[in-house]
């Protein structure tokens, strides 16, 4: 994976980079931005603060760097485990529940990833063109199931998949990563509910109809669905 | 419009409060988060750095202080400006509308706003609590929409209602706001395909079908739609 080109890497520069990185993230799962000082960096590292600023200019650079990295690998794994070649609601299912585990998995730098990647340009620019094999991926997917149903469309296609995947990305953020919201935790605790709800209104979108053929009657429910 | 209570409110300190706040707004105009240094600030201020560290303890503290102020009228102006009394569609449409110009209107304080919110979770929290009464309306209406068309539906109204607004705000702040991603610019370049575009999706999340009656066999189009 390439490395910012501003300073020359050496093998133990490189290293020194990665530890100072690991100890940010390390910090971040238990204090906020504002009490991350350069003092706590410091003494999680046993570095010197001339050591810290031959490596980063600011805590800003820091965390951007964390969260670009964290982006590049984030939807290529996503893209691998889904099984492109089934329904729409079920491609649409696994890709949320797939955002969902990658969350899961990994809370605190998905928190400090969607933090960076929705206020800096340059971490948002990056982030949009990881994810553009996705997009791409959810724009024929829904093209072949308008095929399949020999279906119609007023929506633009790249519209939807556009603001699909927005959608998924802000509401997960809001509601997984928002403490404090008893309209939004409520929906926390319930994954399942989540995705299928999710997975549902992607069909609606992308194909103007319900699911029919997935839904049996079944009523939703927020603690058992 | 209450203020923070931690400092003793005279009529001079809120002046100068206000007078703090201003001066950032107008930086942000111009320059972005990092490169508002505290000296930009007390040039554009005239204060001293204890004048301005007596008001605020950080720019972080000034530009929540600023964010929450901003949103807390957000969204009475806009439930103010929609008809509510007329299809869903069009109700749809009026709400995307209405978002769009409050963007257009004031540019960086919206820009200010979405980034503060989608970070901090205290600012965050005052957020959601400022767009619950319009979340609400959405919320009635999808409900009214059903209703008139004796639907049943799969999806909770209270969850969809949640995910429309929520997308919304974040395809807006993605659209409008970030500068360089040349697929998403072209959406921007075309104020009224967006808004009819998602409109068309928000009619198909809340009822799973297409607006028929609205769109008389347009076809769409990202310039003149």
């Amino acid at each position: 994976m390439p490395t910012t080109p501003k300073k020359r890497q050496s093998v133990k520069g490189a290293r020194t980079r990665r530890l100072i990185k690991d100890a940010f993230i390390v910090l971040y799962g238990r204090l906020s931005w504002a009490e991350i000082t350069l003092d706590e960096i410091l003494k999680a590292t046993g570095l010197t603060v001339g050591a810290f600023y031959f490596h980063f200019s600011s805590k800003d650079e820091l965390i951007e760097e964390i969260a670009v990295e964290t982006c590049k690998g984030y939807h290529t794994v996503i893209i691998d485990e889904i099984n492109w070649d089934c329904d729409f609601f079920e491609i649409a299912h696994q890709i949320i529940h797939h955002y969902y585990q990658s969350y899961i998995r990994n809370p605190v730098l998905s928190r400090l990833m969607y933090s960076v990647v929705f206020r800096r340009s340059t971490a948002h620019a990056v982030w949009l063109e990881s994810r553009k094999p996705l997009r791409e991926k959810i724009e024929q997917s829904i093209h072949g199931a308008l095929s399949d149903h020999s279906a119609q469309t007023p929506v633009d296609v790249a519209f939807t998949s556009h603001l699909l995947l927005s959608s998924l990305e802000d509401f997960l953020f809001a509601v997984f990563m928002s403490k404090g919201n008893t309209e939004l935790s409520s929906l926390a605790s319930g994954p399942d509910f989540f995705i299928r709800q999710q997975a549902i209104i992607w069909y609606r979108s992308a194909l103007g109809k319900d699911p029919t053929h997935k839904l049996a009657g079944r009523t939703p429910n927020r603690k058992n669905a």
